[in-house]
């Protein structure tokens, strides 16, 4: 065994000194057998009080990234922008770095794969998807290509914590919300949980170490849960299910993964278990059923345990070899599937049910109308008119009908307009 | 990035063709990326029909051994004491070697992991514990022993499946046992199982990669479900408690390591969602709170499905490099800790109640006794009376009560016995 008893020792420059990265200063400095010592720390406004001693903040990068010896960077800051110019910065500067922004990597990532093989050096993110579940790890190392199946999961906890609420508490949307707010789990600006921009952001990197697939996030189907209407919730719980804002892939028969982040109707799914800010993930790999990963998706503690798991990494050289991507023959996402989904409109909004290749089912009251029918995936794809004008869709339990024969819906079905 | 874009190609020798066996050999053959072949496959009965071509077989041990082609062993047989023999001569002839086998791991741990530093040779057994849940790899990567609190275990299928019978189609302990046999979730022997022999062979290796603590498992305490008594359920069921066979592992205020594996009474966990012949488990690490990883622990696909993961890593030379143990001081099992436990036994076997630090409730019925309280944990290390005559024991959910200021039992407590 080719044994490195001398355990890499990190010098840290850490951008952000917020929950997650004082939690890290606490304790790396109380935990000295990790070998990770914060040098440096660079924050933006010099005058806040913080628990550490006044030497160790400055509000120039530049000290951080042109320190030597620093060898370590690690990135813990909103702006996703100056993450950006920092992270790529200490790429290029032979520095390794760790991060936990999703929106940075997943817009980035061909360019932040590149930097990483040109100057030889780590850029770990496990806190980027999913915070304490260690899913970034077990995509690249232990599930291959081609024998997984498929991932879905509830990797955004704001919007789990509200429909949790709405779910278990009876809140409408706009209490529950606000019920997240107040407790944190939600941005003071939550579009980008509630509109599945952050969820789509995850799916994003997980794509790549899964499938090897590089997709833009803005390039996949995705929304939130920004149109889900009581009525919605109610139809929901009708038929015994519950709704979940779930990001998926799946493999279909031709070797090719769809992928989607969309509200779906669970039943006796593991996923049905994630309840609050709680995050889970179910792959499915061939002859391995089904595997369930579970743990805390957001905030300060699980996000700054992902970045100590990290940190650990490097302390043994660990670095993502991308292996589905440069090793093996990545994935292409596919456009040409089925899904199963419900749409549910207010009456005065006409949703075609011409776009429908067969409809199982439609109701309507004085609120809503709903539609349950089978979808070709490219209706989603070509325009918006499912998530305009207050239009809802939700996936069914079955999802993605893969083999799917398609049948032209008779003119004969009887289509009822709007009630209201 | 150093990119070996070279994956090393497995040319395996294959010992048992069983379920998973024949599993792993179609899978292989129908997924040439996987850059994986059985060359050779040595079986113990020649004449038995096999589904595959008869130049693949052999009975000679040798054939595969001494066959300078084939750089990966993987060893799949029951009996552990002939896999010993295969192990250890695949590891001394610089060959890879992948495993299932529990009990010649725990057993040898310490012998295996000095074969694989001698000969410079890799050897994985993922499938050893909880099948197709990636957990050994995870404690190996993902968690920092200082880090690390705790790792809570459902790791037996057979006894969750009769433990899930007993509570959810109100069938006896003996008729759920014939059951799970009948099903295939039992061994014809079911003892390995049934006394906790098969959860602790896991817990040990478990506590190796989790915190680097070599144990035999004969000095670990353990108990199964033998004994447990539908009183027990009955008892479980009036608290809203339901009973799971729990391997644990948690780290005390003193850094030592309290294991063992004991029935638990548990109530609103995520082990109380492990049904049937699923595993499920919990680690605990600080700052992320609680993670939970499940999926099928037992059963022919689930296995070899952890055996293609591993042969997936050694294609990139990965190792289990022992981080907790050669790289990190490696943490000590402590003897010297408090448990909260329900002693459940039949009137005429008098328990003493002066092993009791404290007790907090007993009942009686015509069938059974049942004490609950705190013992020092050496009551269950020095003699096994808490398993003898039918007595059971029964983790209260708590569990261990770590810093518990001890007091003696009161006098006055007036113990009631036999009422049989």
């Amino acid at each position: 065994m080719s044994i490195q008893n001398q355990q890499t020792k990190l010098n840290i420059g850490l951008f952000g000194f917020g929950v997650v990265g004082e939690g890290l200063y606490k304790v790396l400095a109380h935990t000295p057998t990790l070998n990770a010592q914060i040098r440096k720390v660079c924050i933006k406004h010099a005058d806040k009080k913080r628990n550490a001693p006044a030497t160790l903040f400055t509000t120039d990068a530049n000290e951080l990234l042109s320190d030597e010896s620093i060898n370590v960077i690690i990135e813990l800051i909103d702006d996703a922008d100056a993450a950006y110019r920092i992270v790529t910065a200490a790429l290029a500067g032979k520095k390794a770095v760790v991060s936990a922004n999703k929106k940075l990597i997943a817009n980035h990532i061909e360019e932040l794969i590149a930097l990483q093989q040109l100057h030889d050096v780590p850029f770990l993110y496990e806190a980027a998807c999913c915070a304490s579940i260690p899913v970034i790890r077990n995509l690249e190392e232990y599930y291959d290509n081609d024998l997984l199946q498929s991932i879905s999961g509830i990797v955004n906890g704001s919007t789990n914590y509200i429909l949790t609420k709405v779910f278990e508490e009876q809140k409408t949307f706009d209490q529950a919300l606000l019920q997240a707010q107040q407790e944190g789990f939600a941005e003071s600006d939550p579009s980008l949980d509630v509109n599945g921009i952050d969820a789509v952001n995850k799916l994003g990197i997980l794509l790549t170490h899964a499938y090897g697939i590089i997709a833009n996030p803005s390039e996949i189907v995705h929304t939130g849960i920004q149109n889900l209407h009581a009525d919605d919730a109610s139809f929901a719980k009708e038929k015994g299910y519950e709704i979940k804002l779930v990001a998926q892939a799946h493999k279909l028969q031709d070797g090719k993964v769809a992928a989607f982040v969309l509200p779906q109707f669970v039943k006796n799914s593991q996923l049905c278990t994630v309840k609050n800010e709680y995050n889970g993930v179910v792959i499915e790999s061939s002859l391995a059923d089904k595997q369930f990963f579970y743990g805390k998706g957001a905030g300060g503690y699980p996000t700054a345990s992902a970045v100590l798991s990290d940190l650990s990494a490097l302390r043994y050289n660990y670095r993502y070899e991308y292996k589905k991507l440069l090793y093996q023959t990545p994935s292409e996402l596919s456009n040409d599937f089925y899904l199963k989904v419900t749409i549910s409109f207010k009456g005065l909004f006409h949703v075609q049910h011409e776009r429908f290749d067969k409809i199982y089912e439609w109701s309507s009251n004085e609120n809503r109308c709903h539609i349950t029918g089978v979808l070709h995936f490219s209706e989603l794809l070509n325009d918006d008119w499912w998530k305009q004008h207050g239009v809802s869709i939700i996936l069914s339990p079955e999802g993605i009908i893969d083999g799917y024969v398609p049948e032209k819906v008779s003119e004969e079905v009887e289509f009822v307009e709007a009630v209201a």
